[in-house]
């Protein structure tokens, strides 16, 4: 198995570097004095069509070799990984076929079909997204670009970290979403590096623990899709590379319910105001939680802002 | 009547400085393919307390001598200006007492009382605030700041723009939010030292336009307050300074619908992911409705953040 290294990372910030927003690290005053520790808050949700992945699928594309570019990419994913792969191959002239859900967000379905991508969608009940995926690339004689489970993924997750550390020293934690774990362990390789005494946590939703429930056993857990609005970490399993690497680097895994994401989304808008969509607010629910429990110093990564405004007006309704 | 020059704008800039935020500005290439014009977004909602108003109510408050900064300050404000003012005397160490209709949103008393203001309420309909908070004056020796007609209001306001224009060149137009004049006629001042070819352009609420009905008269017309959801901009009247200065420099004045402002809200939160008040989201509209009247290169000054979520729910879900 090929596992990605923090040299990894620095040479994807090289291939982004002017293409991928370098984002805002925000701070607050009044979250500082409520949480009682300060918080750097690392703003994916400002990055190019809305969250951090852009950075992993154009890290991967753009080392696509001619044969490659030529033959397209096919991905299959619940949202941000298809905009990011459709806007990469924008961006590099590559054709893109995404396989999406039918029950995925529809501001995530027509900003992928906005970027010009083929959309060809699956019952997430009954069918199996990697088996079309697999199909569509190899009919079509495509590379079929995962969502997580990929050295250049991984390696281009771990930007924004590294960015994160270049803009602020000495955090004592990073807290970042996990989902299949391209993110959190991207953010583990730019730590080695840049960070070595930062404590890299995942938080994924309570309702599917997966991630939590594999390096507790040792080895990866597959679970039924997990019920959460967190729907950028709807995932059943950790990968190969992502497990390998959380193995070794992470400091530990906490979970968050989806009334503590609400807490945070409706927090974000009205404090911060700042957009951020459920899956975006696992790290802060997760320290807002437990804010002692993770040193003085904490990085936030807000993985990204794309929540329908109907979405959203149905979860902050709830509460506001 | 004492009128601000565009030297009291830059020297508001080095009073503000290391205090205020320096707001950044923020693009979308969605955006700007859109409307086929360039916009660049002056982000006033990530100021302190939320909103465009704190650089005003700094730079007025810092200029108290001695006995001013013992006897208090007394302010009225739909809100914003509130906060301001109790921001700023916190900062200063000046006792601050703040009228307040009773009809205000939430956030914003709450915010001017975590702030450690007194606030004095008033019915909008049956009293006058102006009275009230001259009679508090008079008691307690305090100076009154009123929220726009003020030399130093108008000064500290032009500082958002001024920065606007440091970091963006060659701006055909600006586009701000217009109450009683304060943003706008600071915005002028700044464009005549830094920008003398940008055309500023005021954009009050279509329910309340007494600014374009005053300037068409050559005089101060008075309104009934305006029925809006821009509840930053239900002015009564312009004031001598702001109206002299608009009179003199302003380019014109374009009005906005409720209906417009929630469609910019829902568009900024969904696209841009920020959150903007509806009195922060009329540049945006005027433009919207015609984005070529303007030139090719647009600034638009966000004026504010202050939205209850209850609100922000309310309005956008009709339409989401």
């Amino acid at each position: 198995m090929n596992l990605p290294t923090p040299d990894d990372v620095a040479a994807a910030a090289d291939r982004i570097r002017g293409v991928a927003h370098r984002t805002p690290v925000m701070t607050s005053t009044r979250l500082n004095e409520l949480l009682g520790v300060e918080v750097f808050l690392k703003c994916e949700n400002f990055q190019r069509m809305g969250a951090f992945k852009f950075r992993g699928a154009y890290n991967a594309l753009s080392q696509f070799d001619q044969t490659q570019r030529e033959s397209g990419v096919v991905a299959f994913s619940s949202g941000n990984h298809a905009q990011a792969i459709a806007l990469s191959a924008r961006i590099l002239g590559i054709r893109a076929t995404i396989v999406m859900p039918t029950d995925a967000p529809v501001i995530k379905r027509q900003a992928t079909e906005g970027y010009g991508a083929r959309v060809v969608t699956y019952d997430r009940a009954a069918e199996d997204r990697e088996a079309i995926g697999l199909a569509l690339a190899e009919n079509e004689g495509a590379t079929l670009i995962p969502p997580f489970n990929h050295p250049d993924i991984v390696a281009g997750q771990g930007t924004a970290a590294l960015e994160l550390f270049q803009d602020v020293a000495d955090l004592d934690s990073v807290l970042a979403p996990m989902g299949g774990g391209g993110l959190v362990t991207g953010t583990c390789l730019a730590a080695q590096s840049a960070a070595p005494v930062t404590q890299v946590f995942g938080v994924e939703p309570a309702a599917g623990d997966d991630a939590k429930r594999s390096l507790d056993a040792g080895r990866i857990i597959q679970i039924p899709t997990p019920s959460t609005i967190a729907d950028g970490a709807q995932t059943q399993a950790m990968g190969e590379v992502t497990f390998a690497l959380a193995k070794q680097y992470i400091a530990g895994i906490e979970t968050a319910t989806d009334d503590e994401l609400v807490t945070q989304m409706a927090y974000l808008a009205s404090t911060l105001k700042i957009m951020v969509e459920p899956t975006g607010c696992l790290g802060l629910a997760a320290l807002a939680r437990k804010p002692e429990a993770y040193g003085k110093r904490i990085g936030i990564i807000l993985s990204g802002g794309n929540v329908d405004m109907a979405r959203f007006v149905e979860l902050v309704g709830q509460t506001a």
